[in-house]
């Protein structure tokens, strides 16, 4: 009674759904294979949310995949991480009036007895304003942390906005509160909150944590203006769990001088487990599998391309510790990650020695006729190779996506494959291949600034 | 430690917040007051599920606001009415892979055990599909409704794929299925399920059902065309409450001659429980009700307007039967109402007797400075005046809102007050201003067609 036919509820999606057919197991093509890669991992894994079954699971449909395309040395490289494992999440305003809360836990948050608190909620409109309350001010009383995060192309403000919920909870546990909730590091406006990690600095003691949407945390600041004390009934079960199983996918694609350094490109393999991680990060997956393939169509590069599949990114980057570890021995010249989602790159970032100023523009270059301007920063590498750039003072390439979108779906249930436009995203692979081209042939040494 | 200011998410929509600051609380011209209800509703009331606690809060808060803003004979009708009373929902695909799905019940559903069901769930692609099943088909399983609904401006895709919602479980129960699950009957592409009423035929046994979001829609969608047998963990613990307590809020602008009979403008109080019934339907309330006002600002008009704040809209159109009973030995003349949403009114139509074709010309002079169109398509009325338009054979004019945004929004927890533009709720008051002044003050005869 199954039936194949389906209705489906958007059709400018639907040729690539069709066209990514389950039935065209190892395309060899970079065309469609990173959409293929993406729906896969969100349709037929789903959630792959660090250090459960189903990053496993992942895992095996990953070095599967990768086999299957034709990659070598396909290993999974395990290793143990402190998990964050999901339980309830009921949040409700009990005074002045009740108003449900759509919220989530932060992980590495600490659960709340099973029936919940209830308490006094203290508004402050800013992270600073809660620095700025005294000592023991917040003993036995919940802080809900307000910001105003914006979008912008760089993503520059989830540096800022993205501390409300890295450090908020800590700081607000260290003035005496028994919880935080906090807006959404994110810019849309729907009814979703954001995850994603917290930290507790050494000595303050966690507390359990999470955020509203935006259009909650608007509800809450509407009610604070009104004056009248505020308390709030919070069920948080979720907690963390120590030495939990995770691990690395990690595949070759060798190159026709295999004793030359070699380029390591990545993406993370592990999710936030609201959405089915379609825009993070299994586009990045995607994205460099599709490109590495289509870079190498014409004939082997020079050099061995690595593709790292990185577990274990979302709760603290495990995945590019443990390679940085494994492989620190090995000759790398250049890491590049892909992790901003699927929307078109615009930018690129060199980190490469003064002898590298001739490649660097040669990849400029490459890149001009997609759309892609140089920029004089630095790049950031990225949470996945930060470890081995760091030990190994490797050359680094950015291609910087278009984070405009970005942080309205990260991290939220909605992201989920239909968030994906698929000539984007097919414009990434094609920067990555022009990329791949130039320094895949590259014969004479690459070396970072080593700034 | 409330804190005063606060830094709002959105910009835009600011300045309204704090135009109407509570501190105005009895702002008596119609500019300004439309958003003042619906923020009044949305926060210092909340979600105002009909036959609820909540819904009785919003019958106070409506008669408080009424007398405070000048109308005479504010009183409450109450009557009662089957509930619905929401439970727990969660859904997940146990198989071919796990899947959360972001679900919500129907009204009207029945309870699964508290700790859930899990069953078989089989996929159709249409509700044509499901009727064609054959009897006994489903016994034991679960029944998927996929469908194709799309946004337009009359809203009218809401008529055949509401009916999906309307009635697919029964037909699903009538062929055995032990639940229902659907595509919501909703336009969006978040991970919001759409609720709102469905209802079991004569004979037939009620079922637990639920609608899950289109994105989870497609998911159920794609995974189907794997081939592979769906299974489905559900819990839906929400049930109908018989006898529940609801009503009515009424009041009066007296017109200048109160023996002419008067001129009903409705919207409804009750509103879904997911979001804060911001545009389903505070909004047609703030519209009627400034409307009314400002068009009697210059003077009184010649009839009597009489606002009908109806309770229990959502489950079965309650509160317009109960006005039906108890006012249809009143004389009426006309019957208008504002319920979908707070986007502009787009066109006009007229049930109005051959003697009034001048008044129906005069009324359309009127709103085409308004950039709004007459259509020669009957009225609907809507499900508020219906009952006392059918017993009366009144008069009817619809002023047609743009509906392209409304099913994206409607019956989901993203029914928040930042979803209105307060221009074009502005420009609703506007419209509904321009018709009062002109049939408040028809002297002569106002009919129906009789049609």
């Amino acid at each position: 009674m199954i039936k194949r036919s389906f209705v489906p509820a958007f059709a400018p999606a639907l040729a690539l759904v069709l066209s990514a057919s389950p039935a065209a197991a190892t395309p060899v093509e970079g065309q469609g294979l990173a959409w293929d890669i993406v729906e896969g991992l969100t349709t037929d894994v789903g959630p792959r949310l660090a250090g459960t079954e189903r990053e496993a699971a992942a895992r095996e449909w990953a070095a599967a995949k990768l086999k299957a395309l034709g990659l070598v040395n396909v290993r999974i490289e395990p290793f143990t991480m402190r998990a964050f494992i999901r339980g309830d999440e009921v949040a409700r305003l009990t005074a002045p009036v009740p108003q449900k809360l759509a919220i989530t836990a932060l992980g590495n948050s600490v659960p709340t007895p099973p029936g919940g608190i209830e308490a006094e909620m203290v508004y402050f409109a800013t992270f600073d304003a809660l620095k700025a309350a005294p000592a023991g001010s917040l003993t036995g009383r919940a802080a809900f942390i307000d910001h105003a995060m914006r979008a912008n192309q760089d993503g520059s403000g989830y540096g800022p906005f993205g501390n409300v919920r890295r450090q908020g909870p800590s700081v607000a546990s260290s003035k005496g509160a028994i919880a935080t909730v906090l807006r959404s590091a994110g810019t849309d406006r729907h009814r979703n909150p954001h995850t994603g990690a917290t930290n507790f600095a050494a000595g303050v003691t966690p507390i359990p944590s999470g955020a509203v949407s935006n259009l909650d945390a608007d509800l809450v600041a509407r009610t604070a203006t009104r004056g009248k004390p505020m308390r709030i009934a919070l069920t948080l079960t979720g907690h963390p769990l120590e030495n939990a199983p995770s691990g690395n996918v990690i595949a070759d694609l060798l190159g026709r001088d295999p004793s030359l350094p070699l380029i390591v490109i990545a993406c993370h393999l592990d999710s936030w487990d609201l959405g089915t991680g379609a825009i993070d990060d299994a586009a990045g997956c995607g994205i460099i599998t599709a490109a590495a393939i289509e870079a190498q169509r014409g004939g082997k590069l020079l050099r061995t391309v690595r593709l790292l599949w990185a577990g274990s990114e979302e709760l603290g980057g495990f995945g590019g510790a443990a390679y940085a570890k494994a492989h620190a021995n090995e000759p790398h010249a250049l890491a590049m990650e892909s992790d901003t989602g699927a929307d078109r790159v615009w930018r690129v970032k060199f980190d490469l020695s003064a002898v590298n100023a001739p490649l660097a523009d040669r990849v400029t270059a490459a890149l001009n006729p997609l759309g892609i301007v140089r920029s004089p920063d630095m790049p950031e590498g990225g949470t996945d190779v930060g470890p081995i750039i760091a030990a190994n003072k490797l050359a680094v390439i950015d291609l910087d996506q278009d984070a405009t979108r970005y942080f309205a779906l990260h991290h939220t249930p909605d992201d989920m494959l239909e968030m994906i436009d698929p000539l984007q995203l097919q414009q990434n692979v094609d920067a990555w291949v022009a990329v791949l081209k130039v320094v895949g042939n590259e014969a004479g040494p690459i070396t970072g600034s080593g700034k």
